[in-house]
């Protein structure tokens, strides 16, 4: 996690008075339903809720001493609630609260991620509505091909962050069970409950078999997920980058007014948001293969997951939060050029519509061969004229095309209508019925 | 692909010969919805299906010649069918049918992947009933801990593979969209109702929105997901080749009457199953990363993705299928050592119980701090014989243990019966009710 | 590995007769040290080199009932060899054969990829020279910012790969180690001379300590090497793919004069090589993960890295062989248009020149805040027309800047001279003194 | 970056202050090199010196407003400097600082791991000579096979970080470059004599051709380069964990005589620093594929590759220097247990030597059938018997064996020595001549 990268929100989740509070509550909760038991006075559990607290700088002391965090935690705690605090952590293992309070925390990520998976479905179905029709080359192997809309684009995007606000929801549930099981998970010295009771609490299902800790599958699906989430914002930042090269600069990411470009070079302005994007999806798809590598721990658990998670729970989560809403800042003050669209699209004289043409003359009863030979002697002197000339005008001027297509008819071809006729379509498929 | 790590099904699927007569029969599918559509007439499409086929090393002689595979295809194709052949393709692009048998091939390896993790959950299923009560030792950092039973370890596994099962029918849903919408997806020469007919003929979805391809963020999904399964596959073969280590010994990968271990060394059975299986799940968690590179391709589409599937396509699917199979045939065939398991779980003299011990004298009276003295300096005892003195005895021979706890109640807290109460608890959360 | 991206030599070398051959060579190599060392009759190691022999087929009818492969391979010697076969293999393990022979192959594969890199530096080196002054815009965030030529852009990916050609010597050197160690690899049954001399005759060294096997760093860090070298190879594909673009094209990959592109559409040659090798590229570097992991086998060996080897062994070799060749020959045959580069330079109206004009004026005595004025309020003018308007011109017509700089120092500065002075320093440091 | 699993003196290098101060020293050695060639006045170039410093609260302060990290350390260093801060960087462009500031935190990063690995080496060599003849089983598939000693494990590693030394030495020189060359590398503003001079203070060699930006591949070679040496620490980690077993407990991590294993289980001393050691690995290891995917920047550059090693150039050289260190420590304070190697190794009754006395039977005479069978029907009963029976015993008491060996002959080959003889050859080899 580096500063720069990072918003308050989710940097908060993963501070260490985030993570002792859900300990508290793991532990309080615990208590209650213990004490519901019987297992420990129902006034010992209202003691720990009412004098319940913790002290971070002593938990670090304490720490330094005994090496294990949550006895650290436990002693504070202890000092803060007094004698009723030796019912805390009765018949809990450790990794009962460490699992089941990343459990919270990734849920809870998965929540500030999902508002922000939303936050950019927004911004681009409004810019998507607005520049449904604003006609633009479409480009395969970087190469021109047919017509599009600037409104495609962005409603492709919508679909794919749609298709990955499901698979966010998928991975959150992977991931939101809780595990109060004891030291091997076979609630020796707690009852089964306990757990139930605190996953309630907590908004988590329960860990149908654990093994000290909660499988670590559920971990490396949710990761895997983030990385394929990343790799959607690299798609979407590669387009802007593409748009805004100086050749094309059908789009470019948002300059204040008064804000400088390179010195007195006004060109000189630079995709530098989604290149930065494009650098942190690497950043986020890398953290997958780890999580990966966490699923075969030994026998009933082994600990090198541990310092995995501790780098990548953060540092995944705040990145893509990062990278999500630096996305969608940029969708929504993207500056988009439509005449630089159009006039790209017609810098190749026509040409884009000479498969139609071509088609055309076929259906007028023309050989293949001949058709084919017709558009392409037109076609290559537009092409060598570099956008000096123009397909429409050469074939209207052309006898042996006229033989077949009178000049009106070939006009006809040159209509970018036919190429947007399914918009609204393909809009309805994507955004629902308007 | 190696043919060693291979099972002729999937092999199948990733064939010419499969893939082609996918091919004809998008094709064939997409002729029939022109016809009703009144674009092609309805014999033409009654002839395709009539006289259809291709032959596959036609097709090798045209690609040569015009290294274009669709256009070989229907070529070959016309060359059977005859006239009607040129009604064929109409207003489809290569991708549309490239992309969609794609998506066929794909869903057709999900079902042979699902059918895979049914039989091993079969397998997980049956063994886990078997050992229920075995008891075991469970082990945490690969060191002794509290008892488990070897039905525990099955029956995790098994609601992991569970979990894996949810994951990849979410995954095949991902990736079985068709896409029949032209040179960059906006429907110019064709009608969406095309795309529904062939999508509802293969068992697809319609691809919302596609760009002459189908997404990559589906295919990213669907790899990655296999990658987590591989990663269970891993897991579940670590623990076997744990429990094979002479040391253990708790199970052992099947040996024929007949097979040699290593000459005439009787305990060199080496888990090689497992360790092949480990190495597979390597491969296969390593084709998630190119997968995701896949996504971010430029504008309507690059072609960069395609060498990447061709291979990984295959790969991880044959690979994963193999791996899946082996794994069950080595949860089937597992020879397990219930003895071998008490002994190990007998051999620290019943130090697993000291902590059950302590507890109890602190609830007949004794103070934590005495408690723990009088319990430690009996285990260490039992420690430092290695295995010559056991807990039990020791402790009842101590007066001031006695003093507290009379030798009958010490013995009650040998008792393996506490630490199994919740089996079936946790078999009913995951096997569902009896 | 699939035929459509692999060349024949280095398929030959992952082929069984290759595999056997080794083997062989191995074996006959051993069997002539153990006869020096007076352990076996020399008669015996010339016998099995007079004779010697394998038979394929056989080996895989004796492997299906054996299931082991060396040993299927010696019996199928023994049938050649007679009586003298029995000296074969005296004190040698599988492994010690098995690892050794892919020390030969990966060295044999690093000489061929080594080739092949010559082969693209050669043809980078021609591209350079021929287009040492050829200039054209350089782009930083895909924006024009100053000029650079297009043969330092062939300069710099043959520094590259030069980089890359002392990277694979180093694997290479890592990886051609010879062990002849024994079960554990301590030489209890073969005598280290064996090994010696099986390393002398072979072009190994020798491992200095293995363990059955030759540790898998070695082999981690080659396949990562490959994957350092691939992404090069992505880079310059990269770059390539960039010129080709519509609206760029400064380069195009070769096309056939009688080739099509695309129907009617002279425009539509995509770069179809390029981009396939940077999904190649993705595979390679794919590949590196599982063969780091690959590094921590238990003990004193397992076979989890068997698979993995199996597998990336010939498709990482394969693929980055094909991927080089390629490159080489797209390199070779690119198309480069000197023309276009140039107008694309002087598309923005000689703004590429603005930084050296505020200079300038500073240096005439303005003072900076004034000379930035100047020349910003005549660059966005010229910004404003989209290549109507010439930088220069205006500047010669601003009476406020003649006032510093008479127009004759003006034209000074839209000099190209002043940006390649460098060009040939650059081209000795790279190529070294002409 | 998290604080338990940092040093200090790595972090430093990556602090603010570090950057800063580096960032200065080009500054001011170029500005020397400026003064030298008469482009700025040699009394500038002093003033630089004497009164250069910078104010890192102020620096963010500017940094904040302008966005322009470099642009505000240099407003910061004016006014420590004054008027002659003027003539720092001319001519110099933003890269030229940043990456020239990367190139020396990685070489000095290096130097710091070079020397935590001389440590490692250090203790390895001490451990090795220590347990040179501590004889232990050696392991296969995690099954017994033949004796090696705990003195050639150490020795294996000891060779293993041998090479990994050499591998970060030919890292440190490939990213330890200078470039100083302007906007697109071309020199166009500055003097290549100026680039000469800074790399020659900074302890750099002349980058032969940069485009703005120091090549990507140097430092994915890299990062792959601590990619192997994390795979490597995770194998030594992986065997202590194996070696610390409960079941087989032939050595541990070090525990301080008061320190708690857990409550009252002596026994429960968990390998977990070598369990973190793993997951450090995964989590390095993870780091090398972004910095592979920075290699492909566009054309002179862009700016993803920034994102990426603000995040992975401290993170992956900070955790590696943490992991070398702890585990030098590890092996340092190893607790070893010759006895319970020995009881290990005749766990199997002497069946390690089986082999051997097949081998000695068919020398005395007897067919390879008839020892075979002679062995194995021994060798099984030791095996049943489960550590109560002796091969040596059974053997010598066996009529048809002594046939062939009388009992002192079979005695023979029961001695460990047989397999030992070539350990100083080994060592010599590793460490070289005593």
């Amino acid at each position: 996690m580096i500063p720069r990268y990072s918003r308050p929100e989710m940097v908060a989740l993963w501070e260490p008075q985030t993570r002792f509070q859900i300990w508290f509550e793991i532990e309080a909760h615990a208590t209650d339903a213990l004490a519901e038991l019987g297992v420990v006075p129902k006034s010992a559990a209202q003691a720990i809720w009412a004098k319940g607290g913790f002290d971070i700088a002593r938990i670090d002391e304490i720490e330094r001493e005994t090496k294990h965090d949550v006895i650290a935690f436990l002693t504070s705690v202890a000092e803060h609630v007094g004698e009723p605090a030796r019912f805390l952590h009765q018949g809990l293992t450790s990794s009962d609260v460490l699992d089941t309070c990343l459990a919270v925390q990734l849920a809870r990520a998965s929540d500030i991620l999902l508002a922000d998976i939303d936050a950019l479905l927004a911004a681009l179905k409004v810019r998507a509505f607005e520049h449904r029709h604003s006609v633009c080359i479409g480009r395969s192997h970087g190469i021109h091909a047919e017509p599009v809309t600037f409104g495609l684009k962005m409603a492709q995007a919508y679909a794919e962050f749609s298709r990955n606000r499901v698979r966010l929801v998928a991975a959150r549930a992977d991931i939101a069970t809780c595990a109060i099981s004891g030291a091997v998970g076979t609630f020796a010295n707690i009852d089964p409950r306990v757990e139930a009771h605190v996953a309630a609490r907590l908004g988590l299902t329960v860990e149908p078999v654990s093994t000290q800790v909660i499988p670590r599958d559920r971990h490396a699906m949710f990761f895997a997920t983030l990385g394929v989430i990343a790799s959607s914002v690299e798609r979407l930042a590669t387009e802007i980058r593409h748009l805004q090269r100086t050749e094309v600069l059908e789009a470019e990411e948002y300059f204040s007014p008064g804000q400088k470009g390179s010195s007195a070079m006004p060109h000189k302005r630079n995709p530098v948001l989604t290149e930065n994007l494009t650098g942190l999806a690497r950043l986020v798809r890398g953290m997958a293969l780890p999580a990966m590598e966490n699923v075969a721990l030994w026998h009933e658990r082994d600990i090198s997951h541990s310092s995995v998670e501790r780098m990548i729970g953060p540092d995944a989560t705040i990145t893509l939060d990062f990278a999500l809403a630096r996305l969608t800042g940029v969708i929504e003050k993207l500056i988009v050029y439509p005449e630089r669209m159009l006039k790209n699209l017609n810098k190749m004289g026509g040409l884009i519509h000479s498969q139609r043409v071509l088609l055309a003359l076929t259906q007028a009863g023309a050989s293949r061969e001949d058709s084919y030979r017709l558009v392409q002697r037109n076609a290559m002197k537009v092409w060598e004229s570099d956008g000096a000339l123009q397909l429409q005008a050469l074939l209207e001027a052309d006898p042996d095309v006229t033989a077949h297509l009178p000049p009106a008819a070939i006009a006809g071809n040159f209509d970018l209508g036919y190429h947007l006729k399914a918009v609204d379509t393909i809009f309805e498929r994507v955004f629902g019925p308007a």
